[in-house]
């Protein structure tokens, strides 16, 4: 592309709605254009990577023979209604009506549409196992997009769906997709890590999940992360053993203590002069199943935090909120001074396992400005409940207790997921399986964020500069800047432009009237792999042009001749 | 693909709502899914050839310089009421809420997004002319979505934006996109004519349109098309002249004459023994322009019809529309018995300039029950007004007189359009001309309906047995079936199915347990460019296969070693 006559524009202002480099730099870059809140059109630039993303994925995914299709992007309310998931989707489903009053939506995933594909199509065990997948459009009204492309409402998607007659078969393409994950991330150029995730508490025990995390500062997700034993898991599923640990294990009797004001963990170990993990914390949660909710305590040593997700699926509830002030109220507890002693029958208490039961701890007195000391579980307690409750984090040991983890933060880009039988059973979907039994075919799902991917790869790769691509996704593969004014020089540019794009090479050509400073700039923003530059004055004493890798900066001047082999070598 | 594997399902039933055979067809060889009412999926067959007919478009367009780009799908209102089009779109647009209240529409179109996009990037002559498309999904809830993918409420489609400094830097770029769509429905293998289009009331006089019509029997344009003048129009737009006509020139007094029932010009013509271009057909409508409507009478040869477009742009009213049995009522007309003798006066009278005024016609009395015979124009009419209103047709000759035209059905696939300064003038852009002066940018815009391209390609080329795909968007090119039982002839299918595949033929490898009648069955259905056929017993005699082109029946038996290189050739 010659930029003289192409539609490419840069900015020095960082937009004020964005808060992250990737959005900053894509909008800065010229690839993306904000068309409304969580809404950004694909500029020619920013479309090149989208498509080469797409593309690799595609082979990756036509390789392990799946099978390319398009689903609708507005999809009938019926479909979602035989699974129940018109109602229970919530609020990120955007649901509206057609002309003759049916209910439609933006189909924010495909479950329904691919099964009904499916049973339409398919009879037999003989047919299967297959994988349907689709690169789409989908829609999410997030309350607050944010992030550009990283959480926008509208964005391309690639979602895969595989459906098996048992469940070894399920495990078997679950890995086969797995690899292909793999091997499509790599290919991307990325920083990944397969991440065990958490199947929800409807997933049955032996359901796999994953998800496919790129490690970057912005990720609004913790993994928990040892190479040394090769675990990751995402830190709401990571299992850990808490490193070794000094209890207090003086006991002495439950004594009040005035603690005004003190009302964090912090706060009340500095003023009492103890260790936080010498306190206990007390959590107390509303857990609703159906129409019933119960208040629950929930109790972890001072430094640790509750993993809610373990506790929703130790309760087995529907949901698990953190009790509102008014909750509190009505339980006559004091937020800052809650404890176990001395708490309503009903509200019920379970401890974390990584509690020493035979210690002392503080805990809140359940009256405002008190707490206790000398709080001992296995004295003081009741009913003693124990489960494991606490979120994982760096400095835990792996499970044998040989690797201490550490934490990473990472941006969620693909996720596999066993789904079992509940898009198919719900769905009435019946397959003869080899002995003319009509039995209940289980799926696989797997997602893949495609305009994600492009923004987690900018977060992941760049410098004060601009964005650093890896080769496989840059929008063009070389910029091409000419520092020249005689009319004859810019010939012999446009003839080695010309000769670069017969050798394949897909280059920008930076042939406007501008100075070198201003294109060496928005060269380092774009984040080509690799710059060319023609200078005149360089050329007519040298005959040499000089290539600049974009993510070393090493610098490399070739003769003219020796330009279009030696980018072909680089960009291998 | 091998379809032991493959996921693929043909159906001999025909779809009750499928009326035509594009849509029939794609059902029945598994190439589409119906979602809903006016959605369909696309299944791996079918996608395949969407997918084709994109890379045809997107070739072409790149090759005159166009970038492609994407706009959101969801797209917000603010955009589309700086034009005024959030109110004028009509019900097509479907339009909703999100969370916070905001007003948002699925795109039926991109005017306003792409010159939103231009406004923020362009700012000089300089970067000009430059023209944006992409390829997406579109939206338009129409009341009856009907034809599968040729009227469908979802649709993928081209849609391209040109911008220029001036209306001579339009002409090119219009002739430029003219040439690409001419030379891309080339490529698809289809018939099609570019077909002078009305570019509305709205338009300048010397603003283009054009309409690229594939001929089908299943259109549902009329084209007035005369292959020797190169001459082709939409008939609304069509400029033709009446064939020699033998008017009535016995001039005979005004005279009542009962015509009991006699509402139509065929009857009154036979009860009275006339011709019918001896009457002449009273139309009456109501035209409106801001809040005011009048009654007007459009007069045309009894044979001929009212061009409503024609007639509209002659009245430069905002909308026309045929009278309302309550207008008609309030203003004593009886429909059936309509004329212009003794019409109240504020009733605009316009006659067709086919109408010989010195001649005599029958006309409606404005009674019921009754007609007058012996009206003659120029004797009888008090205020006379002709225009140009007569709908064109077959047997007409071209402007010129020297040829006659004929009428044919064509399905619009593509339309380009001089949409001048309405969009640019409406969303303030000022680009920066030569003089530093700020000017309004000219537009052009130019959409090729992509799926309804695969289904008109289908409609035009297919038979009783099924699809016959032009080579350039076949979902694959051959068709390679086998009977054979012996396990070593099993073997040398696979051989040759890999031999193909490896020299880089698109195979369908129809490896089923199935008879050679369903094979050739569902080959036809789909059917692919070539069929291939391996026979067991005709093989083993003389190691020969036999190949059937779908579209002329040929067959060619060829030896292994000669089978891809003759498919090379024939694919070519």
């Amino acid at each position: 592309m010659k930029l003289s006559q192409g539609f490419w524009q840069t900015y020095k202002e960082v937009p004020a709605d964005a808060e992250i480099p990737s959005h900053q730099l894509m909008i800065r870059a010229g690839l993306i254009h904000k068309a409304g809140s969580g809404l950004y059109n694909y500029l020619p630039m920013g479309l090149r990577s989208i498509r080469k993303v797409e593309n690799i994925i595609r082979e990756e995914l036509n390789k392990i023979g799946s099978y390319e299709i398009t689903m609708t992007v507005v999809t009938p309310g019926e479909l979602w209604m035989e699974t129940g998931r018109w109602d229970k989707m919530g609020g990120l489903m955007l649901r509206f009506k057609d002309k003759k009053d049916s209910d439609l939506c933006i189909s924010p995933t495909n479950e329904e549409a691919v099964t009904d594909i499916f049973r339409k199509t398919v009879k037999s065990y003989k047919q299967l196992p297959v994988t349907l997948y689709q690169i789409n459009t989908k829609f999410r009204d997030e309350i607050r997009p944010r992030f550009g492309l990283m959480r926008g409402r509208e964005f391309t998607m690639k979602d895969a769906y595989s459906f098996h007659i048992d469940k070894a078969s399920l495990d078997v393409g679950y890995q086969a997709m797995y690899d292909a994950y793999c091997a499509i991330f790599t290919r991307l150029g990325l920083e990944f890590i397969p991440v065990v995730a958490d199947g929800g508490a409807m997933a049955s025990a032996d359901s796999k999940t994953h998800e496919f995390q790129v490690v970057a500062n912005a990720g609004e997700d913790l993994i928990i992360y040892s190479p040394e034993a090769q675990y990751a898991a995402n830190v709401e599923k990571a299992q850990t053993i808490r490193s070794k640990t000094d209890y207090d294990m003086n006991i002495s009797a439950l004594t009040d203590v005035e603690t005004k004001n003190q009302e964090t963990i912090e706060d009340v170990s500095k003023f009492l002069g103890t260790q936080p993990h010498h306190s206990l914390k007390s959590m107390i949660y509303s857990a609703t199943t159906g129409s019933e909710s119960h208040l629950i305590l929930a109790l972890v040593l001072g430094d640790d935090s509750v993993n809610e997700i373990k506790l929703q699926n130790y309760l087995k509830c529907d949901h698990l909120t953190p009790a509102t002030e008014e909750q509190l109220k009505f339980a006559k507890l004091w937020k800052g001074y809650i404890g176990p002693v001395g708490l309503k029958d009903d509200i019920r208490i379970i401890l974390d396992s990584a509690v020493n039961q035979d210690a002392s701890y503080v805990v809140g007195a359940n009256k405002k400005d008190f707490h206790l000391k000398g709080f001992n579980p296995k004295r003081d307690m009741k009913k003693m409940e124990t489960a494991d409750l606490r979120l994982a984090r760096a400095g835990d040991l792996t499970l044998d207790g040989k690797h201490s983890v550490v934490e990473k933060r990472g941006i969620e880009v693909g996720h596999v997921f066993q789904l079992g039988d509940k898009y198919t059973k719900d769905m009435k979907v019946g397959v003869l399986d080899q002995n003319g039994k009509l039995v209940t075919p289980l799926m696989g799902c797997y997602g893949i964020g495609v305009t994600r991917v492009v923004a987690a790869s900018i977060e992941q790769n760049h410098d004060a500069n601009g964005i650093i691509w890896p080769k496989a996704i840059a929008p063009y593969q070389v910029y091409f800047a000419t520092i020249v004014k005689a009319e004859e020089y810019a010939k012999i540019a446009d003839e080695i432009y010309t000769e670069m794009i017969n050798a394949g090479i897909e280059v920008v050509y930076d042939d406007r009237n501008a100075g070198p400073g201003n294109k060496f700039k928005d060269a380092d923003l774009l984040g080509l792999p690799f710059r060319v530059v023609l200078g005149e004055r360089d050329f007519s004493a040298t005959q040499e042009l000089e290539i600049i890798d974009r993510k070393t900066g090493e610098t490399k001047k070739v003769k003219r001749e020796e330009l279009v082999p030696t980018l072909q070598k680089l960009l291998k």
